[in-house]
């Protein structure tokens, strides 16, 4: 029989999914399982962008353009100037996903054998990209007791290698919902320039940044226009994550060029979810202010609940539907299969990602569980009694 | 400014794009240009399967499961059953178009410094795959005289190394049109055995078999279990290139779990193009009757009118709705060109595809050009004409 390759059996399996068998033999038992342990937003769609889809008159759904329908990307110069990135439509590769968007950067600007520095805990996906590129991720502690603030600029230089490529982040942050000051991304911008790096810049959640905090993107950074690069999607803006469209944003032509090279082998992104993102950029102004509204009320319920419990430490996130708690338990795994397996209450339990999936650091992580708060305020309420009464029955 | 990869450096553009400029400048000087270049169908994409995509009922547009939705996989399994290929729905992975499958395939199986053996001329973006994957292509001559059959035996025995994992063949094939005969497949069978290699199999055009001929996937070949690998998609098959659906299909379960890894990586395929391939299946059984009629007129004609040619060799393509020809000229890049720039009939052009770019061997194909039947016939006697008429005028 023939053998995988050792890239494969290198890739990480992902964190978030270890647990699903417990939550589907819970269920079957009859308990409701809480599902804080994933992005996927419980947000209606916006029906008028649906609607888009819906109303289409393609007679042969033909491949679109590669690097997306031309229309599409000039709508998004649009939405892109009313948050203060300026950028023409050429600048603009539309992908499959912002997961095509990240494989996309780091196939395009680094080797099998480079580094690329990245604050944990970080989106676990990163690292399964890197793995397929051959890509080494070089991991910089953020923690929970500095809220998960942009690590010091010397836990930086001290990272940087001749084999450094880029650093990535992600803002704001998934898993730690920390959203990066102005003074945060100078500092980035400055080793950036510095060791002549690319920044990798995340911005999924760039709407959802509460507390009348502004998001700054990496592409408004002056003088950082050659390293830049905006890795985006439209999956949580618009709570679209099964349309699979993306994007990849830089002003760096060469950059821009080669990930052309990349995007015609794969020849197109998909034509319905480009016909979504397009209609989504004319939703009125005050669409994200409900949403908004929503996520804020969820995320102060959240973290005031779990704040209120003996042991537990939650820092208020800054931005994004995430975040990460510190718990009285001394491995997050077991605890939270221990929820899934053998407890209820009133009925019920609740799924979170133990954080260790998101460290790249062997034992870091380890007390630590990822909450996204995608769901409605009864059911945060409905979720947090559990854990409560969760931590008071269960010993370590 | 921070420098992109050598793998992005290294990466081949896209063979049929380079002329795309030279057919612009046409259009805009008002020169009808008959577009034989690209696999892109013209026929309607069936209306029951677009109106599925209309009349869904989706509140929130989630991600589905990473291997596509069970209901679809479900469904895939009568559709591949009709076809004597039978898998069950785990062992179907739903990708975003073959182009994801065929990533998913080197991925998962090869490394970097592997080789992988193709017959040339073959689908180019093969080429790009692997390189993004720093796989090796080692291609094998097929012949224009001998129609490209499938190299003999020994071409294949000379090619194999130690580093050598997997052959990979398109079946029908683009850009040849050749349909592999059972003979041919266990030629195929036995040396993948003998070397312990994966097969990978590119079934896009597994309707488009002419003559009465049937085709024979590489999932049916008793004993090649383990070793086989369907790399499928949507596009073709029922005119839905831009949906982005394709699928993973093999029986290995060891590789069914490390693409996995992959896909979960990328979270999800495309929602809408997999209710519009759900509803696919359901297409009535006559449905690819009249595609079939149509493609095999346009075949006929496409065939007659270039073997009337002085200096023009063609054979009859089995499959697919590519044809190679060898034209009477020195260089077809420069002639096909030469068509776009300098050159028209009756107000048109005609645009092809220089094979060289379908070689992995630099110097051959040099003569000849891919020709893509996917226009009426009326508009192939049209494009005909031109070709006809340049081939008398072309100063080599």
């Amino acid at each position: 029989m023939p053998t995988i390759s050792s890239r494969g059996a290198h890739m990480p399996p992902s964190p978030i999914r270890k647990l699903v068998p417990y939550a589907e033999a819970a269920k079957k038992r009859g308990t409701k399982v809480y599902h804080l342990n994933i992005g996927q937003p419980d947000i209606i769609t916006p029906p008028s962008i649906m609607d888009a889809v819906k109303h289409t008159d393609i007679k042969v759904l033909e491949y679109s353009h590669s690097a997306g329908f031309e229309h599409y990307r000039k709508k998004l110069v649009e939405y892109y100037g009313r948050n203060d990135i300026y950028v023409n439509h050429n600048q603009i590769i539309v992908t499959t996903g912002g997961s095509e968007a990240i494989l996309f950067a780091i196939m395009s600007c680094l080797d099998a054998g480079d580094e690329i520095i990245i604050p944990e805990p970080f989106y676990a996906n990163y690292n399964g990209f890197s793995t397929s590129a051959g890509v080494t991720v070089v991991p910089i502690p953020s923690t929970i007791d500095e809220g998960f603030a942009l690590p010091s600029i010397d836990a930086f230089e001290k990272a940087v290698t001749s084999r450094t490529k880029a650093i990535m982040i992600c803002n704001p942050n998934n898993p730690t919902g920390y959203l990066y000051s102005q003074q945060e991304l100078d500092v980035l911008k400055d080793i950036c320039l510095r060791h002549d790096l690319f920044l990798f810049s995340d911005e999924a959640y760039r709407e959802f940044c509460y507390d009348g905090r502004k998001h700054i993107s990496a592409l408004s950074l002056e003088g950082l226009e050659q390293h830049a690069i905006l890795l985006d999607t439209i999956s949580k803006r618009y709570s679209a994550c099964g349309g699979r469209i993306g994007a990849f944003v830089t002003k760096n032509q060469q950059v821009l060029d080669t990930v052309m090279k990349f995007a015609q082998a794969r020849l197109s992104p998909p034509t319905f979810a480009q016909i979504l993102g397009e209609a989504a950029v004319d939703l009125p102004s005050d669409y994200f202010d409900e949403v908004h509204a929503e996520y804020t009320s969820r995320r102060d319920l959240l973290v005031k609940r779990l704040q209120a419990m003996p042991g537990v430490k939650c820092p208020l996130p800054g931005g994004a539907f995430y975040a990460i708690a510190q718990l009285p338990v001394k491995d997050s795994e077991k605890f939270c299969q221990w929820l899934l397996e053998d407890f209820s209450y009133n009925g019920a339990t609740v799924m979170m990602a133990p954080a260790a999936g998101f460290y790249a650091t062997k034992g870091q992580g380890l007390t630590e569980v990822r909450l996204a708060y995608v769901l409605n305020t009864e059911e945060i309420n409905g979720a947090m009694d559990c854990l409560a009464e969760a931590l008071k029955q269960y010993k370590n």
